[in-house]
């Protein structure tokens, strides 16, 4: 590792512009099926979030409601302070670009190192090969990586192959996809658990439903500043109904704490 | 059934006041460990944003993030439309008595009855014992209805004696409890699976953790109106960590359907 900041945080950084209001640079880098992955952008406003608050630098619940699609470029973080007190504070955010709303988000933060160590979780890690087995990226069929999103270099991600066979047109049928996840060149924290919550692709791939799935609502929950390591993230649906799914999201460390839990709910594709 | 509104709908009435503004007054017969119930709270502000916008009347998902606990007495709901088209319309709303800020809220609202009908559900009903052999609050032992929570009297809960130990001091420890669920002298409709959602005692009394478990967010997705009858109401955590667990509650409806699903962010009760 070098002084040189990693992709994701040059990607993600916000600059101060007075009255809680952050600048930030929306990355071409980060665009899936036509629009800016939902995961990244709740990094960006999850950072202008951080520093709000003094000695409440990390994100424990975020609720963000995607408004309109975003686009590469200039974008606005506008933050509020709605609480102050306690071990936590509660805030506000909104994302725009110029007249455009993008993203309205609500907040609890606080600092996750100042949490107790007791834990008496029941849900299991994901039953995952080991990393050896899993297939990545580079194992794609020849000219398939040249027409992959470019969201698809940000990050290594070696996905079970049992849950992978949406990638050569058999999807299991199941609504279950899951793969160790890393970002190239800096260690997990709390920051990059809101992007690991959506980064792979929508769980309906699984059902056979290739098209692109809008984001209504995405809901994460930390609980742990993540251990340096790969990650395990495995994300299912269960309800499809009234035109839309609900995606569960666990991100696992590399010490066996589950450290995230988010739900979105989304728009099927249409067929 | 006759013309006189249900107690639900009476205790959740809204009068406009203008600009987006609606007077509320919180019910002492909705109080539970020593604060009003946060199901109840989300049906009154869910009551005001389906007033805000002409054709979209029910809500989809709405995140509610609790800043103090609300007592007793005058409320206002402050309402916001964020953005309005299409089917669906994004809304912030926020709860005040006086100059104390009770809760914030996100929300999407829509018309549920214009949803598409597919089904591809895969999670399965609570596996609950027929409702003459589950036990209500009218099975209690003597002299424990008389300390029991105002709460309980509002709606009628028949719960699976498996899930139900924690009522005699004899929790399971699996972090589950479902029950039989209906308003005495209503229908189910929308906006009370909002409150169906955060009836039931917290889901750590199964865990042997008796005390107040503050919410600090709630969000709520809904996918079908309810068909009358009764609900059927599960909830779980799998994660107690950081002094936090979650709890996802699933709502069914007498058509088999899974109407409703939520999930909590909530301190665990101090020992």
């Amino acid at each position: 590792m070098t002084d040189v900041p990693a992709e994701f945080d040059r990607a993600t950084d916000v600059t101060a512009s007075g009255d809680g209001t952050y600048d930030a640079d929306l990355g071409a880098g980060w665009v899936v099926g036509g629009a800016i992955n939902g995961g990244y952008l709740l990094a960006t406003l999850g950072r202008a979030l951080g520093r709000t608050v003094p000695g409440k630098p990390d994100p424990v619940a975020v609720s963000a409601y995607f408004v309109s699609a975003s686009t590469p470029g200039p974008a606005t973080v506008t933050t509020r302070v709605l609480r102050d007190g306690g071990s936590v504070a509660t805030l506000a955010a909104d994302v725009t670009q110029g007249d455009a709303h993008r993203i309205t988000a609500l907040a609890t933060y606080g600092d996750l190192s100042g949490l107790p160590d007791e834990v008496a979780t029941t849900a299991t890690p994901p039953d995952l090969p080991p990393l050896q087995r899993c297939v990545g990226f580079a194992d794609a069929p020849p000219g398939s990586r040249e027409q992959a999103p470019p969201l698809m270099s940000r990050f290594d991600m070696r996905f079970d192959p049992a849950s992978a066979g949406w990638a050569v047109g058999a999807p299991s049928g199941r609504g279950l996809i899951q793969c160790w996840f890393r970002l190239p060149d800096r260690e997990p924290d709390p920051l990059s658990l809101l992007l690991a919550v959506d980064a792979m692709p929508p769980v309906t791939f699984d059902l056979g439903m290739f098209g692109w799935a809008p984001t209504l609502e995405l809901t994460v929950h930390l609980r742990a500043r993540p251990a340096p390591g790969w990650l395990r993230l495995r994300h299912e649906t269960r309800n499809v109904a009234g035109g839309m799914f609900e995606e569960d999201c666990e991100v696992w460390d590399a010490a066996d704490r589950l450290v995230a839990q988010s739900r979105q709910l989304a728009r099927t594709p249409r067929a």
